[in-house]
C-alpha cells in the first residue's frame, strides 16, 4: 500500500460532484468513512487503534511513554482542498512503512494522530479535538457548542456512533513531542523553490462574530433616509477590514455571512458576519480587531444601526521549539518559514509539548478550496522527510 | 363574525415565538392553514369557492360575468406582518357582510381572490399566482422554477395537495374591474392623518441577481494582495446602490445574500446577492441598475472579480384607472397616493382589468417586519370603504 494508493482510495470520499472539492465536515458520513479507512490502514500495519472520548484517534507502534506522535486531521471545510489534513495522516502511514521498509525499530514509541474537527466548520471553533484532548477547551463549554442546525456537540457524537466522554485524554502523557506534516497554505515554499519546509510558528488568530441590528422594513415602500439598513453597516466594515489589513500586512476576512430574514424585497433586520483576523503579533492583532469594531460603530451610528462584537476563539501565537525545527531542517536543508494558519499542532504546542511542522510545497498557493494542490514527487518527499524525521527522533 | 373576531382567528397561524413575525411562505403547513381558514369562511357566507391550477382561490357572491373581484393574498415575506395581504382578505369577506347587513344586492358578481405566492419569497419572483393566472409568467417558465431547496413549483403544489395546471385561469373573464385594499407600506397616510386612501399607481420595480465570482482560498495563509475576495466587490456595490438611491430619491436594496463556501476561514469563491430596484420612472430604474452595474464591473477590476448580472423579474410602471380612483376616493375624501410596493393590483392592471386600490394607515410605516401595524380603528375603517367601494360599483 503506497502512498499513492492510499491517496487514491481516498480521493472520492465527501467530493463534490459540481466542483471537486470535499464536504468532510466532523462525524458527517464523508468523515465518518475517513475514519473506517484510517481504522484499516492501522489494522494492516498491526498498530494498535485507541479512541479518545473527545473524537480523536491514536494509533500506536510500539509501547510505553514518551512517543513521538504526528499526524494531523482528516476534516475539511466545506468545500475544501483534498490535502488540508489527509495528507498529513497519510504521509504518516506511509513514513512507517519507509521506516519498517528500511528495517529500522524505533527506541521510543511512533504514534499517529488523527484530531477531530480541525477546521472549525462546524462548531464553530477550529482544533477542538486537540483543545479538548489538551484542556485548551473547558468540557464545560464543549457541552454547550451547537452546530448550524442547533444540534450539541456531544448528541452530534452519539449520533455519529461515538462514545462522547469530553475531557483531558490519557494518551497525551505518553507523547514526548509532536510533528505535524502539512500542505502549505501559501507560497512561500513555491518562491524559495523547496518542496518540503519546516515550521518556525503560527501568527496569532481569531474569530470575532459581528452582529449589526437594524429594522426590518419594505425594500420598495421605505424611503431610503428611513431606513436602518444593517447590510451598509456590514459592507462599510469588511471593506474596512480588508484595507486596514492589507495596510498592515496583516489577515481580515468576512467570509461568513447571515442576513436575516435574508429576502430580497426586505430590508434585513440583522446580519451576522464572522471576522478572521490574523498578525504577526497579539498586540497587532488585538490593535486591529478594535479599529474595526470602531469603523464598524461609528457606521452603524450613521445607518442607525448597531454592532456588538463576540470573541468566539483567540489562538496566542505560537513559536515551535527552535531546536527540533533545526534538527529537522538540517539534514534534507529545508528552510524553515512561518504560517498563518492554525493546526493542532500549535494547540499541542501551545499545552507545552515540544513540537515541530513539516510542510510540503503547494503549486497554487491556495487552500480551503478545491484548487489547492500538491504535486505527487513532492508528497513522496514529505513522507521521506518525515520518515527521517521519526527516524532521528526515535533511534 | 366580525372584522376583529376574524383576526384574532389567524393571528397565530405562521407566528414565530420569538420574533413574533410571520413564515407563511406558500404551499408550507401555514399558508395551508391559512387556506383552510379562507375556505371555511367562505363557506360560511356561502360563497361558491373556485380554486384554479396556479394556486389561486376565487370566492363568488353571484353567477355571471362582469364581477367585481376585490381580495389579495395569504402568503408573508420570510418573518413578515400580520397584515400585509391577509388584511385585503379578511376585509373583502368582512364587506360582504357589510353589504348584506345593509341589505344590499349586488347586480354585478363580487368575487373574493387569494393570490399565491404574491411575495415571491419561495420562488424568486413577486405575484406569480397572478401573473400565471394573467398568462404575464409563461407555463414553461414556471415548470421550471425552483425554490431554495431545488424543489419545482408543480412538485411543491403537488405536494401541499394542490392539482397544479399552471396556465391562464378561465375565472379571469369573469372579472370586470378588481378592487384591493392593503396596509399601506409607507408613512403618507400617517402624514395625511387619513385613515383610508387610495393609490394612483406603482412605481416600476424589479430584481436582479449579482453574481460575483472570485477565488476561495484559506483566510490566514492568504495575503490580503493575493486574494480575488467576491465579498469585497459586493460590499462596495451595496455601499454605491444605497448612496445612489438616496441622491436621487429612488430604492436600491441588497438584503439577500448567499456566500459560498460561506465558512469563516475561508475566502469565499462567489457571492450571490439580490437587488431590489424601484424607480419613478422606467428610464429612471434602467438607468440606476446600469449605474449599478457598472459600479459593481468598476471595483470587480480591482478585486480581480468577476460580476454577473441577471434581471429575473421587471414589472412596469402601473397606472392604476383614474376614473376608478377618482369614484372611490370621492365619497370619503380619501386621499390619492403612489405607492412603490408590487402587488396584484398591480399585474390585473397591466392585464387590462380596470384596477384601483385602497390602503389601510400603518402607523409604522413600517412593512416586511413584525413592526407593521394597522390600528383596529383603522382597519374597520378600511373595511367600511371597501364595502361601500362595491356597492357603488355594483349598485
Amino acid at each position: 500500500m503506497t502512498f499513492e494508493q492510499m491517496w487514491a482510495d481516498i480521493a472520492p470520499v465527501g467530493r463534490s460532484a459540481s466542483t471537486q472539492g470535499y464536504f468532510r465536515q466532523p462525524y458527517t458520513a464523508a468523515e465518518m468513512e475517513m475514519r473506517a479507512w484510517f481504522s484499516e490502514e492501522c489494522t494492516r500495519r498491526g498498530l494498535e487503534l485507541e479512541a479518545d472520548g473527545n473524537g480523536n484517534l491514536v494509533a500506536w507502534w510500539g509501547s510505553g511513554d514518551d512517543a513521538v506522535l504526528t499526524g494531523s486531521h482528516l476534516d475539511s471545510v466545506l468545500d475544501g482542498g483534498a490535502y488540508d489534513g489527509p495528507l498529513g495522516v497519510a504521509s504518516s502511514l506511509a513514513a512507517v512503512d519507509v521506516l519498517r521498509d528500511r528495517g529500522f525499530t524505533p527506541r521510543r514509541p511512533i504514534a499517529i494522530g488523527v484530531f477531530a474537527d480541525e477546521e472549525g466548520s462546524r462548531f464553530g471553533i477550529g482544533c477542538l479535538g486537540s483543545q479538548l484532548a489538551t484542556g485548551l477547551v473547558s468540557v464545560e463549554d464543549a457541552r454547550l457548542m451547537r452546530d448550524r442546525d442547533g444540534l450539541l456537540l456531544e448528541d452530534v457524537m452519539a449520533n455519529a456512533g461515538l462514545e462522547p466522554a469530553l475531557g483531558r485524554s490519557a494518551w497525551l502523557d505518553r507523547v514526548g513531542c509532536y510533528v505535524e506534516l502539512h500542505v502549505e497554505q501559501g507560497r512561500n515554499l513555491v518562491d524559495l523553490e523547496a518542496p518540503v519546509g519546516v515550521a518556525s510558528g503560527i501568527w496569532p488568530h481569531g474569530r470575532w462574530r459581528f452582529d449589526f441590528d437594524g429594522e426590518a422594513n419594505h425594500a420598495g415602500a421605505t424611503r431610503m433616509e428611513d431606513r436602518r439598513d444593517p447590510m451598509l453597516t456590514f459592507a462599510q466594515t469588511a471593506l474596512v477590514a480588508s484595507t486596514e489589513a492589507r495596510r498592515t500586512g496583516q489577515r481580515a476576512t468576512f467570509g461568513r455571512i447571515e442576513a436575516t430574514p435574508n429576502g430580497t424585497n426586505a430590508v434585513p433586520s440583522r446580519v451576522a458576519a464572522w471576522l478572521d483576523a490574523r498578525c504577526e503579533s497579539e498586540a497587532m492583532l488585538s490593535d486591529l480587531v478594535a479599529s474595526l469594531e470602531k469603523a464598524a460603530a461609528e457606521r452603524a451610528g450613521i445607518d442607525g444601526t448597531t454592532v456588538a462584537v463576540t470573541a468566539e476563539s483567540l489562538s496566542t501565537a505560537v513559536d515551535f521549539d527552535a531546536d527540533l525545527a533545526a534538527r529537522i531542517a538540517a539534514p534534507g536543508g529545508w528552510p524553515v518559514i512561518p504560517t498563518q494558519a492554525g493546526h493542532d499542532a500549535g494547540i499541542l504546542s501551545t499545552a507545552g509539548i515540544p513540537t515541530a511542522m513539516l510542510f510540503v510545497r503547494n503549486p497554487t498557493g491556495i487552500s480551503h478550496s478545491p484548487d489547492e494542490q500538491a504535486g505527487m514527487a513532492d508528497c513522496v518527499a514529505g513522507v521521506d522527510a518525515l520518515a527521517d524525521t521519526l527516524q532521528e527522533l526515535t533511534r
